[in-house]
């Protein structure tokens, strides 16, 4: 069974994101294609140059302006289902920068009749005109004065140099601002989304470290990853890092013609979502072939790896702050004398997006609250020899950490042939 | 043999960027991850939360800034091991956009010397000093005054309003105002890989045609179009809409569970990318099951969209404008009486990026150059019954359309049991 966010979640997050805006002093959030969209309104939009966008002012109704194209996808999203928020089509000559003005102001009052589909002024291309077309009526806000506007995080130059001409003297500051507090600590169906996507990622690399290795490509590799991840419950694949001998010494490695051979280590960080959220595991395994077995400086160096994310995981609870977290690792790998080959932060957030708040790193004073899911990810990398990293996705729970990855953590040597 | 960009093409469009730049009066381009960044140095930048940026001041040296992780892709990209562009890498808890002012103010001479991963500031985190960390020397140009920069047109929000606070007073536009004009017309080998890429898809749609698709969800065909476009030499497949029945009338209907019946149209349209350049080809057939053939309607309604198509085609040739495209097929489809049943625009460019300038649209009176490379995608869409669309990708040649699909537009009827 798999789960997921019940409708009448949106129309709540919907309210926490208007009281938000008002602490914050703010009057609307514009929010375009991505994750803040997805998580407010259900929509899953596709990235296009034509505009999408939730225009969520702090009083007045909210609207989900999207190209004509769009409106059959749009119509499903929960929000819009539901009423908590009103369609807006606008067709391919339009500018739909320019009806933002108005549903910030507060001076469209109703986008629904019969349908939702409607457009401000009405006919167009010949098409009958549509009750509900959203009316513009009395302002509830007085106009004019130096507006406060977040946008989200992701949305694209093109579409906020054009907001930025809409709304000249307005402030613009970044929608996570207000979002990412509310988007950080996960509600119980998220967690069962990521818990569920962490199991079927486990999944892949038990099969992975049970089948033959030796002598194939890692882009073959990562071709089966991909496979296995979405025949064990991905929706779809997001990425298949596969680094085998000196590429597990790049973090950020995509698989190669590179051919496993024996005797060498390979890092498997692999990936996708299921219901939008997402899972990120990472595991190092050695390829003995029968004889070739892990050296010296192998064992010791994933033992440290080991260590540093065991304890970083441990010390994770409500109150701690993200640096702190990463300080453990570090601290592990830094008394073995391998802190400069820690080249990367511990960890990111984890949700609708790969990588979100909270960011597990040196400087990021923020103290962790029930809720909030983040990789525990150390690394050591020896340049053109081997590499080891191991990632567990963490949910930060009332008096510790919900590991939400179970397969092992030892080091597996695998004969591989 | 697969085409390719020839290495030292990317110094010659650096080199025409800064003409542009010059004659735009500008000051900078400042290019995030995408196509443009591609365009200008072959760099396929991975899209993460962690900056990386072109910055190509009009006279001083250019750089490209990297998050350190991506230091060994990025020392790849073409332009950058030619040496065009300095590589400067910056560390997990460095502000990489304070690197970026003294960059566009010319201050920045100097990237290289025994390597080019330099970073200014040298020592850190217990790293050797690298010999080649960028070194600030005599400005080439005077600090202060008003500046103008150009940024990518799909950089995120939560870079552009930093760089924004780093270049106080600063203009900001968009580097498309000066891109498009060098992006849009395709050199021959871009238009090699594009006629590549056409030639991939349209051997899927041969194989999609000749297989059975009666009784198999939309999903199931999909997935079999996803895989035969990598098959068929596509770096990967980008999307597949296949609409059976009354989904066909969606043109951004995505694969559902829906299992295809005998007696109703299936509209396909598939791409995938190769070297970085799309193909994008639409193809409506009828799936009879020997029994059920199109019924009169559709027949004369696919007979529209093919004259529509056909006649769009074959007005491109330099000097006429992209509207005038747009109204060539609008015009066939209106005196049918189908007018408000076409519903989107005519086409869109396409190279780099799957929808891209020029776009075949009512309003746009960009004139055609020769290399303007673009779809031709008229439809009509009968909601809840049926809809039909085909689509070419043309280039705009010296006296006419190069059109680079070749796979039949003739209405098809199988059997597809």
């Amino acid at each position: 069974m798999t789960s997921h966010i019940p409708p009448e979640r949106y129309e709540a997050r919907l309210a926490a994101a208007r009281e938000a805006l008002a602490a914050a002093e703010a009057d609307a959030l514009l929010v375009g294609v991505g994750a803040d969209l997805r998580w407010l309104t259900g929509y899953e939009a596709l990235p296009l140059e034509r505009l999408t966008m939730l225009v969520l002012p702090r009083d007045g109704h909210a609207a989900l302006l999207v190209p004509r194209l769009e409106v059959a996808r749009a119509a499903c999203a929960e929000a819009v289902e539901d009423g908590a928020v009103g369609l807006v089509a606008w067709d391919e000559t339009d500018d739909p920068v320019a009806l933002i003005p108005p549903i910030v102001a507060g001076r469209v009052t109703t986008y629904s009749g019969g349908d939702r589909f409607g457009e401000p002024g009405g006919d167009r291309a010949g098409r009958p005109p549509e009750p509900g077309g959203a009316v513009v009526a009395a302002a509830s806000r007085p106009p004019g004065g130096h507006r406060r506007l977040l946008v989200s995080d992701r949305l694209w130059a093109s579409f906020l140099l054009r907001l930025q001409g809409a709304f000249a003297g307005a402030a613009f500051n970044l929608a996570s601002t207000v979002l990412r507090e509310l988007r950080m600590a996960k509600d119980a169906d998220e967690v069962a989304l990521l818990r569920q996507a962490a199991g079927a990622a486990d999944r892949v690399i038990d099969a992975l470290v049970a089948g033959r290795l030796v002598g194939r490509s890692e882009i073959d590799i990562a071709r089966e990853v991909r496979d296995r991840l979405v025949a064990e419950g991905h929706d779809s694949a997001a990425f298949s890092i596969v680094g085998s001998g000196p590429n597990s010494a790049s973090p950020h490695h995509e698989a190669s013609e590179r051919i496993v051979e024996v005797g060498e280590p390979i890092v498997f960080d692999i990936g996708g979502t299921i219901g939008g959220y997402g899972s990120d595991v990472t595991r190092t395994i050695w390829v003995s072939g029968g004889e070739a077995e892990p050296d010296a400086e192998f064992r010791h160096l994933y033992g440290v790896v080991q260590r540093a994310q065991e304890q970083a995981v441990a010390a994770v609870r409500p109150g701690v702050t993200c640096e702190r977290i990463d300080a453990v690792a570090r601290d592990v790998i830094t008394a073995e004398g391998y802190g400069p080959r820690f080249i990367h932060r511990t960890g990111h957030g984890i949700g609708l997006e790969e990588h979100e708040d909270p960011y597990i790193v040196a400087g990021n004073a923020e103290r962790l609250r029930e809720g909030f899911a983040f990789s525990v990810e150390p690394g050591i990398y020896l340049d053109g020899r081997y590499g080891a990293r191991i990632e567990d996705i963490v949910v930060c729970g009332p008096d510790g950490p919900d590991v939400l990855n179970a397969v092992t953590r030892e080091l597996v040597v695998v004969d591989g042939r």
